[in-house]
């Protein structure tokens, strides 16, 4: 339909990325496109809605940003090489300067890791925003999520909770601190761990990247692999404002369970613990030594004392609330 | 999460398809998939929005074919070969016998073309739906919309405004006529013309699919081809229930612009016409020449009388009408 194909066309052309494995990008009824010889096409989609994922009146730009973020966070956590990406737009209008913004934080992280934007629908309704990845992985070397073993090691990227603290203080939850705008960053324009991940494979025995809290992503690592783990808080990686959150509250939730970090969770076998650190050395967001995998289902969060975190972690359930 | 996977593998796993093309299906952080060397993956996503595509309420059987045929329609305007599927499914509430039901006529629709759903995601919000299909096609071989020359002919196939007659009566806007069980299914199951787009691939200079309506599609064709095209409207393709209602309301608008039906329109270098024609005889649904490319931009009508149809065609603006 001349509209759809016109918003997409008009606010997304800016594009900077014209990649020659694009055969035919936006405009036709499909894209063509040329997977390179002897990889696999690792494909990811995902959705954000208003109300859900994001709140009414979010503005635009980050949203654009975010939308692919987390997204090629997937490729990441499989330690693929990105390059195409695919766009449905759902607008209850079609107002020009939201999609000129919109678009603007869309490619401006396209472009930073050479992402061509494909193609796309746009169609009127309630604000939501659906992005399919597509990336590269050598056969045998995607980082999977039913790879970990007794006896492995888990690491993180980054530092944990600045999503969630960022969160709640934005619905008014969390007043106690003064929440900087490196840690609202973390939760509007989160990072994908593209080239950590891809550094990993091969080495890394399973990945997952922490869409829905540490704790409840390591678990699905634990349910593909047939394990559990048992993490340490006091190595867990923390920016000052969570650490004095953390310290002040005594609440573990927002590291462990928040969400919406986009950091990758990895678990390494001891024989490569020299070889991956070494690694991480060219980490500029670090990669943290936080638990040990074991053969009993669950994780198991040891605070400083040694005693156990009474409760247990908790995930995100996208329909438990609002 | 574990909630969205779960959704979508509960649902989902009934699904006789497994391709050998997929390393990894539903479950991971990305699908992992194997494009046939010498082939081009031909990608496409759409969306369909609850109160804008379809009515609310609307039988979740016929929407899960519906959301996936309307896909896979735009692979078979492109001639590609069909294999992956992805959806991005958004919920108000996680309703399982909804859910059983859409998965019903999503899988039996997939199944029908060997296409295997490879990864998902649930989200809570106003209902709507996300599918993106991935096909095959060799190199210089897929029906492009920019190919289009003067003197080609148009042709299209199956019949035209089915869809559209079917959709007033379910609006309650048109009582004149039974609208017999026929025409209803091809309002709610059309049926992607894979086969026959696939045949065309080689033989035909350009192609699209009937979304927006015969006019507006064949339009697009003449914009990316630099061309426009002259229809006689007594040699348009029509059901017995469309012929009479046109007879009976001189409106040809249902069969010109109504949309959603779902055929293709190609366009066929004269030279071809007895090859194209000989192919035809094998297409169940048939194939019909309509009118010629010319290189006057725009469509013209002719009626049966010879005279040019007043006011001209339409197509659909999503956001023109609500």
């Amino acid at each position: 339909m001349p509209s759809e194909f016109d918003l997409i066309a008009r606010y997304f052309a800016a594009s900077p990325v014209r990649r020659p494995d694009v055969a035919l990008g936006v405009g036709d009824d499909c894209a063509l496109l040329e997977v390179p010889p002897g990889r696999q096409l690792a494909v990811s989609i995902d959705t954000l809605v208003e109300g859900s994922h994001f709140a009414k009146g979010a503005e635009p730009r980050s949203l654009g940003h975010k939308a692919l973020a987390v997204n090629l966070s997937d490729l990441a956590a499989m330690g693929a090489e990105p390059a195409w990406a695919t766009l449905a737009l759902t607008l209850p209008v079609p107002d020009e300067a939201w999609l000129a913004a919109f678009a603007d934080g869309f490619l401006e992280l396209a472009a930073q890791f050479g992402v061509q934007l494909v193609g796309g629908d746009t169609t009127r309704g309630p604000l939501s925003i659906t992005v399919q990845v597509h990336g590269f992985v050598a056969p045998g070397r995607a980082l999977r999520r039913d790879g970990a073993k007794p006896g492995d090691l888990v690491y993180v990227t980054g530092t944990l909770g600045d999503a969630g603290l960022a969160l709640l203080a934005q619905q008014g939850l969390f007043v106690g601190l003064g929440v900087v705008e490196g840690v609202r960053a973390r939760l509007d324009r989160p990072t994908p761990r593209l080239g950590e991940g891809r550094a990993l494979a091969g080495l890394a025995s399973a990945a997952i990247d922490v869409s829905d809290g540490l704790a409840a992503d390591l678990g699905h690592i634990g349910a593909r692999s047939g394990v559990g783990a048992t993490l340490h808080l006091d190595s867990l990686p923390l920016s000052p404002t969570v650490r004095e959150y953390v310290a002040g509250t005594g609440d573990w939730s927002v590291p462990l369970s928040a969400g919406d970090d986009y950091e990758l969770c990895v678990t390494v076998p001891a024989a490569r613990q020299a070889e991956v650190e070494a690694l991480a050395q060219y980490f500029a967001c670090g990669l943290t030594w936080i638990g040990t995998v074991d053969r009993t289902p669950g994780i198991r969060c040891l605070l400083p004392d040694g005693s156990l975190l009474a409760g247990g972690p908790a995930g995100w359930d996208p329909f438990r609330d609002g």
